[in-house]
């Protein structure tokens, strides 16, 4: 198994994929469309993109991508997520002047940085940050991010767990060539309603009538067409199932669209956690 | 009425609030949780929140915040954005060493600001950064914000339209601490299900069985709780509304949480745009 994924060595979506199989071989590469080409073209037989936030909600954007796609999901897991402050070592919080952090962690560390009084600087890439402190020595300036970064870069934790709320947990989603993977049991599809009353409710009903149930469910505004929304679901089964198939072609004869992205085995914390 | 917002003047929520109520006295404060004291305490009779963008998609804390407080909903604003590069009269693309942004525009100028050779530094105000390069007449700083900010603080826009999509709104929720207000007809509650096969369908029967329509609808997960959903919803209707509140009354009857946030009158554009 090669999977693609966006940054450098170090970052999140790395440590979900070594999550998922860690025997796999890792590719990094500069930007998600890459990683979607990667796959496309064979030099990687998965991708990996990040998919909910527990804090800061569903990336729109990687659904977005999964739409303009072809490539199905075929796998998918959750990473807990620490924030941790990291410096050079023998760095103190007094000698730092600036602090680099990915946007995700801004807005999970937002309180904790407003106590700093540095510059907080946007870096697109959590792991390339932590290089650049080792690669320049660099005594002034620290970065926020996980324990795994400060160890593959040999930096210090001056502060850890430095977040907002417990419990943050990003989930990724596996995207892959093969529409058929074994022991899935999880269907990812997305749909619009026509603008009639209960049209949602009646959407619903073609899953909940064959007893499929819903484990994720959320409307999606369309900005160009402000009465519409796009739906988001996962379906407990997969489309192999007689019930989820027949639920899909009752779904299509009234939904103005209907993509089915994946099915898939949902996420199980190893060892029974 | 006079509205307390979060950041300095010039920024979105300063827009938005303007949107909502042209002749409004405008409070700006340094933090969220002081524009709640604000209206609990009376020096505002109003405050104004983010609550969803069309991109980046809900802000789960916003809803945290309001089931925190006990401050109803009591009106919505939407407000097209717009993401400039600003800099001080005179500056050149060429001169630009460094680039403010928020970071929710970083998010959404992420494919712009990469095309540019400059550190890109996060800022939890736009107006603030635009106030800091007219201030210190700095020729080699930009911020990304609205052509609104690039007026009030005399800055040249160097590019316009520097997002990665287009149709980009983001809607605000005015709190208050009146909880009727006049011409409601959408009403939002949050809930949770309990974890039964079919029992977000029945939830959603409660609503549809008596003809109100759902406008938003998304389930986030509750990370201590791994199984188990809280729901967004908005309903057409109020809950003055015999049909809403005998709704209500039996979602109540399984829901293990159920809080109404607030009944209002849905946004509409002035003008009929």
């Amino acid at each position: 198994m090669r999977i693609a994924f966006q940054g450098e060595p170090g970052t999140d979506a790395e440590a979900a994929a070594l999550r998922f199989k860690p025997s796999a071989d890792l590719l990094p590469r500069a930007t998600v469309e890459a990683v979607f080409e990667a796959v496309e073209q064979g030099s990687a037989t998965h991708g990996i993109l990040p998919i909910e936030n527990s804090i800061d909600g569903t990336m729109h954007r990687s659904y977005d991508r999964l739409m303009q796609h072809e490539l199905p999901i075929v796998g998918e897991v959750e990473l807990p997520i620490d924030h941790n402050l990291l410096a050079f070592e023998g760095t103190t919080r007094e000698m730092l002047r600036r602090v680099y952090s990915h946007q995700l962690g801004l807005a999970q560390c937002e309180g904790f940085l407003r106590t700093l009084d540095v510059e907080i600087v946007a870096s697109f890439d959590t792991a390339g940050s932590a290089k650049m402190i080792r690669d320049g020595q660099l005594r002034d300036t620290g970065a926020i991010a996980s324990a795994r970064v400060a160890e593959a870069y040999g930096l210090s934790i001056l502060e850890g767990g430095v977040k907002n709320v417990a419990g943050n947990t990003t989930r990724f989603l596996l995207i892959g060539r093969d529409t058929t993977v074994s022991g899935a049991n999880k269907t990812t599809v997305v749909f619009t309603v026509p603008n009639d009353a209960g049209a949602l409710f009646k959407a619903l009903s073609v899953f909940a009538l064959r007893d499929i149930d819903l484990t994720k469910l959320e409307s999606r505004p369309i900005p160009e067409r402000p009465f519409e929304y796009l739906f988001y679901a996962d379906l407990s089964g997969t489309r192999e199932d007689l019930s989820c198939t027949r639920a899909l072609m009752h779904l299509a004869e009234f939904a103005p669209l209907l993509r089915t992205l994946g099915s898939y085995p949902r996420w199980q914390e190893p060892d029974g956690v």
